[in-house]
């Protein structure tokens, strides 16, 4: 099967980390294509550059959808997620939810550790748009911009530690969600350095896509998951204004 | 004062009638400018179309944003309204958003009006982001095309006062938010018709909004509405390329 | 346009405060009228002074409240709102309600900073009625008593910029909502003294009293804020009764 | 054992039904002791009624109170509840809260019956107040004004009954509780007539107030239910004046 | 009248600690049984002990239920309390439930203080599934094993007296509610060293169990807590078997 | 890799349906291996069959878990999930939890179907449980027993796919969960008749469990999924007391 993997960003050294770790996580006979933003920002870290990367998202699934499998957003706002789950035929999976939902099955109390201390309210909002806000039993931060983070792996990986370590201790967190791009592979590496389990997103992403193909449920026909209607839509280009506007199979409401 | 009307839509009609009804609603000596998208949909009617007017909203504030008092983000999703509250300096408001916290003021009871049936849970999400979910007493959908609700303004009060009047008998609505351009002057056109307060986007946004200038609080310099610092986006366009990477006041962190 | 603002107190000192404050918020052209309890605590500082002044503020607004275009109860406590916005025909705005309401339009996470720790948990009760629990992310309570407070504005201060600091780091709160008349006309002192907006009672509830005017929205004739069919109440005096039982439009069922 | 059981009526009528009530739910050796309201409304029926009823239970509670070993608000609004809790030094009960709290031991999903549509987003907002919103599965409304319930019992069974079914069939209820002094006795009167439990306010509230005193946990010497400081309030009448300024135990904060 | 206590442990410490605080709770007239497991742990400290015990705790109601007017589910963790209240023809309550829905009526806010760390988020579970959620301001652990706790009664106390102040202090925790068979008779002997209310479980759960006694409710026949029709089980004992397929009244569905 | 598939239930007939869907269900390599109950109820359809059924489902595992590498709880109520979670040290995951967590991948409202009225708040409470509430759209109830359902399955559908689409033209819902081992293969029979997807317990449960497998996340040594210390439980056999007393890694808390 083939996985697109959609990275929100512009940064080839994100792009970079995120097929590293999509291609460890993968099965046997998963095929990992990434593709990255045509434009936008290098790194997202703000609301402004979330929302420019919500046409960025679509746009590439755009450009490189076809033939897919499934589709992993590989950003940690899950950007466009909605979207693209309406937009494409095939299963998309956003790396947070993924991350999440698994967590949810190894734990009751949920801790999330981010790496950028403007975005935890929309970390926040996030978990709540999930409709799991009572799993939430704590955020803890790290003060460390995403950009030094991605280069600096072995201090990163320290104080994610050391942040996870809090929320075991301070709220009684039994399963430690780590999100963001600068986390792919933590989940692995970080995994006995704490008494309770740590997951990421690339991980159970690129295995919760894998699970949705193998699991075959159908493209809905009706509701706000069907693929919409779209008529002539403004300077798009060729790519994403097609994917939009293709020929679709009969019957959708 | 000035308040920069949004229409993330690309269409002229939208436009019209939200210039005409922002400025049927707005104190003397306010001034509306309206802006609409460059690209993306006519009239957003989907999930993917939301998602590109997220990029296109935050452009048009790019371009025509310099020199308002605050800022009303006039489509019924308030597509894009965190972003442009964290990149703007002045007020920001959306058209929902201001309906509904309008609305708490009226009675316990919410009930929302909504022209599109595949974009219902979509308002409710909306709902659930504000906290006011259990201020939703009940949504009602009124079964026409917002394209088609455009143009027949007649057939869509009557149908929207029908939708108003089952709310009221069957969820004991005590105040109709009717939500969409197409809604636009109906909270004025339906008042007497309704048992109950009915109130619409425009004006509400627009009369917060001037609410907001007059109130006159601070632009945070810390937290996730704090002017992010964006640096080098890729292919953006000169304006929003500028808007976004513009020398901004000291000491932001 | 004339708006009724309602001390639930006995004090004139209070009444004082609202006065200069609500005249210091309210456009040009609106015109304040204020009236205070005529029984009752000097200073709501409990549960049992808080029902007594349910009482009075009901009967303050039918002293009072002829002639009036809005209404603002100016008690932190929104004392008898649900009443007076019940019986009265024209608007009617809490003060802590308007504060939080107002608050939402400027970020996601609201601190409450309260200048009495035993009315603490009436707060927090108050948000939950409001709908909006979701939304608090704080509150800080100044140990200091109302009567204290109302003469030592700049200690008031002081402790209140000092509070609503530890609201924005440990909570990461992101607006300040001070409650409470000695809170008056903080708001504008505290503006450039916080990183984040912080909102008061007075000048948002004198703001959104005149936008619901502005408004226009119609007083309903259904559900629980209709006015209600009152008959030989007992010994309520004749101010009171008279406005309980006057005559009404017809058809109110 | 004396109960004091608080109509914040002015009515005669409801007062000698509460009376029976109370004495025929009482244990042996419960002496009941009934007061009603010095002012106001004959029935409640609006939210204007009831922030008068606030004040007047208060004053019955401070004119009867003394040498009480416990408290019924025994208004279906649970009127001036958390007040008379305050500022009581015995235990205090509403009559719908018990029979809320009580009704839990009985079945997961409750319903609620009332006899008054106007005031069912009232109870709604009472139930939500005791965090047991997610314990309501439904609210049933007999179209019956309450004045005329009180006096035709007959047709208040009957149609006590049938929407008390409709909540069993329809919101798969699986206790009622039955609201207001309208419904007293009628957990007994219907017992046998629906599948499942019936409860209603004075006998659970009788019991419950029993039970507090049985259980002896002291009066809160801190936080919002410890006696308040009251000082000078302004015309309340010797016996409320009296009450809220006794002379208290030492070292209350 | 006679009530059944059932302890879910097979320890018979734990069961004189049961009998001797019921007795001492329980009114003039009714006797108590006290029954423990047949089979499980010594004293329940972790889900897979209180999974078994659900299996032994109606066991012991099937071998000592009849004749009984009420039964107590005396385990911390209100084990198979449902199950045995759909069994029964007579009240049940859980030790726990009684003393979160008693102490609703003594303040607003209430905190848990628990003997087992391990045992936190469960005791958590319990209070969402009881819809209670919004009442839990804070829970405090003592750091002390359960086995230990049961026989150093002094340092128990002593510790739990810290925990509950830890909670008033920090949480602003206006009731506290020490859950365990440990905690049996705390309520009683710390009620005026702490400056709130104190209740514990078995007293609660005396005198709700006597409440509903009294109050009379009827067993449903229909819903979820309707006798079930339970036919051939396998290899559960002479007890069991014939307790779940007792000879019913008629019509049951 | 080696799947236990626990059925809770003693039915022979239940075993070979959750088999042979099972194996339907599983990726190529994955061995299945079913083990039922040894005791208790032959179908569980009642709150008190399924208190028994915790034991025997601990018990089962504790007699056929050795060598697995995770298990499915193969019971529509996700019987001892928490305790076999707690005791194994291999991945577990309940059939209803699996598929509700995998259907809010597939669309924001979700509905469920169950066979079983009387078992419909218990799945509620289940669903309340998970921290999913918000995701729940609806509730259909298919009026036909377990036992019945189970052999007529033609029937079973037909109904199945009705109650469905009640859900999605109704409560708009956008995935429908059909919980039961009644409902094990529905998802692929009725995946075309719907339009919207439908997952099942047992093919999300496999997939869900081999995922866990898979992502090799650890076995917690702190909290309340830790394994506990069990010491000398009373008459439970010597498979399951040794299972709970077994030999365990070092510095296990």
């Amino acid at each position: 099967m083939k996985i697109l993997v959609v990275n929100g960003n512009t940064s080839d050294e994100v792009t970079a980390v995120l097929r590293a770790e999509a291609e460890a996580s993968a099965s046997n006979g998963t095929e990992i294509v990434v593709v990255k933003g045509r434009f936008g920002a290098h790194v997202i870290g703000s609301r402004s550059e979330n929302a420019i990367a919500q046409h960025a998202v679509l746009d590439a699934v755009a450009r490189q959808g076809a033939g897919m499998d499934a589709i992993l957003i590989a950003v940690s706002l899950d950007t466009a997620l909605d979207a693209v789950r309406e937009a494409a035929e095939v299963p998309v999976v956003g790396m947070t939810e993924a991350s999440l939902l698994t967590a949810c099955m190894l734990g009751d109390r949920l801790g999330l550790v981010s790496f950028d201390r403007r975005l935890a309210p929309v970390y926040e909002a996030l978990v709540v748009s999930y409709g799991l806000r009572d799993r939430l039993a704590g955020i803890e931060i790290v003060e460390m911009a995403p950009a030094v983070a991605a280069v600096a792996r072995d201090a990163c990986e320290t104080s994610l530690l050391r942040a996870a370590q809090v929320l075991v201790e301070r709220d009684r967190v039994e399963v430690v969600v780590a999100v963001g791009a600068v986390a792919a592979g933590m989940g692995r590496s970080l995994k006995d350095a704490l008494p309770v389990p740590i997951v990421d997103g690339v991980a159970c992403g690129i295995l919760q896509a894998e699970l949705l193909v193998r699991l075959g449920a159908r493209k809905p026909t009706v509701g706000s998951y069907a693929l919409p209607l779209v008529r002539n839509p403004v300077d798009l280009g060729d790519a994403l204004s097609g994917f939009l506007c293709r020929k679709r199979p009969a019957d959708i409401s």
